[in-house]
């Protein structure tokens, strides 16, 4: 009988859709013996996982619970067979990104510091920052009080699951959208990302949704950003290191552009670190996966893959086959 | 020739669409003599348009740029034809009431705290904000950071244009729509007011965006708040005095349900009002109408509606003809 561990702290509800014929071991992540699996499940947070890594003995296939395993390979070795969760994160992700975008262009930050002194006159200072912001210092009447998503120019660094997403999440604000990866590719036209200069200075709105990669680590540093329309937003839901942070703080600082941020490079970020009080800065601590929905779309994910690990069926979702 | 006077406030550039053969007169809110004109551009502030409309004279004709002209009929008399800008609204109040929602369910008032507290590790608090507003208190692992509108039941209170705008923003994101207006109709289904207590305990989101009339007063007080389910979402784009302030203010404060509001009763809110202090509440103050596509498409409006008076043709968003 396969052997499938998993992480105490999720609820043995959520396991209810796994195959027949597997015995289900709960892992705790204080474990201070050997335990012999077949399956492991790791706890989506990598430093519980990495707990209880060493003391697992015989494990041919792990079944992560999140889309990003950069941690994996280098841990576990070559060894085993790693399979993320690709699409347990798509629909929050592009929520998230919508939600940033909206918040940025909506001047939240401001809306809720008003809220919290309780002064309904500050209203007019979102007139006074979308001047600054935007490069236009001619006096506004009425004043703006928030900028519109509809008809802007939305440049997607990265085109795959979740930013397809994304793009079906923006079509009701008929935005132009421009597309970036890896290889150029048509229907829709994507560029490929050498062409990413000449596209940067068309966009109001740049999402970064590509994977960690070697590649894409400083994809967006001081000359890029210099390329951007004054007042666009970055906005990053990839990783941290996509974007040469010193670059950032420095644009942001200097009223250059805005950028709503969900992740960071240092993550998590150091209490005192100055992007914590750039201005024209939106920022959320690593949220974008964490919904209700999350753990059972993961879970539902791993069942499947499982299924046909149990069947000698292809794998849907492996990002490492284990060494012959 | 036929005389226009507008607010020397709006700058002279967005009148260019205006029709040739008129006179287009700037008149200063310090206006201190009388002006004979035909028609009249009334500042969408209403306080400076009534500081004005004493020292006119011969006006026939009001175009207003604001959609919401209910202080009109009041202080002009009858004597006038007044139209609206029915329309110029639509787009920014529909991103606001999006905005408004995500924001909501994604908990950015709390993140907006965390980072200018500039503390990482408090992400863990969104988890206990949604055990409590959601009335499960499970624990949830892996913990909850925001909540996903995707697969949710929204009942949209009010179903002319910018409802019908607000339902199109929301389709991406397959949420179940409910409808209500003043009569019920079909394709698609829309129930009248009369059914709206049976509607609110379906609804995860309450949408109001429906016009202020003495009907719509007080529509939403403490029983209808009763009905709605634990945690569900009120939405107010449409007039303060539709909510019952002070049943609301009760319901947040207990954690029943949340509230996004970008009016209010009394609005502008005083300082030191309890709402500005209320849990599970995000507030803005009144900036659903003001990006800066809102002046020229409001002017656009205007100037269709000019050109159809001085052809003689039927006007398109008369909300009063003068009195014969």
């Amino acid at each position: 009988m396969l052997r499938v561990g998993y992480p105490a702290t999720l609820s043995a509800e959520l396991l209810r859709d796994f195959p027949e014929g597997i015995e289900l071991i709960s892992l705790s992540d204080k474990l201070d013996h050997e335990v012999e699996i077949d399956v492991w499940i790791p706890d989506p947070y990598s430093g519980r996982a990495q707990r209880v890594w060493p003391h697992l003995r015989g494990v041919k296939l792990v079944l992560a619970l999140m889309a990003g395993t950069e941690w994996m390979p280098a841990v576990l070795g070559p060894q085993v067979t790693i399979c993320n969760a690709r699409g347990a994160h798509n629909v929050s992700t592009a929520e998230w990104t919508l939600t940033a975008i909206l918040a940025s262009l909506k001047y939240l930050p401001l809306y809720m510091d008003i809220q919290r002194e309780g002064k309904w006159t500050r209203r007019f200072e979102a007139s006074t920052q979308y001047a600054a912001i935007s490069g236009d210092p001619r006096a506004v009447y009425p004043p703006v009080m928030q900028e519109e998503l509809t008809g802007k120019t939305v440049l997607l660094v990265g085109y795959g699951a979740i930013g397809q997403e994304i793009e079906r999440m923006l079509a009701p604000f008929d935005v132009d959208v421009l597309r970036v990866a890896r290889r150029a590719r048509t229907e829709p036209e994507v560029h490929a990302v050498s062409e990413l200069h000449g596209l940067l200075p068309q966009a109001d709105v740049v999402v970064l949704i590509l994977p960690a990669t070697p590649e894409s680590q400083g994809l967006i540093g001081a000359e890029e950003i210099a390329l951007m329309r004054q007042g666009a937003l970055l906005v990053n839901a990839a990783r941290g290191p996509v974007v040469h942070t010193d670059a950032l703080v420095e644009a942001l600082q200097a009223g250059r552009i805005r950028a709503a941020l969900d992740v960071t490079d240092p993550e998590p970020l150091p209490e005192g670190h100055p992007l914590w009080s750039c201005p024209n800065l939106f920022l959320t601590p690593h949220i974008g996966g964490s919904t209700p929905q999350f753990a059972p779309r993961a879970l539902h994910i791993a069942a499947s893959e499982l299924r046909r690990y149990m069947k000698g069926e292809p794998l849907r979702n492996a990002v490492q086959l284990a060494a012959e």
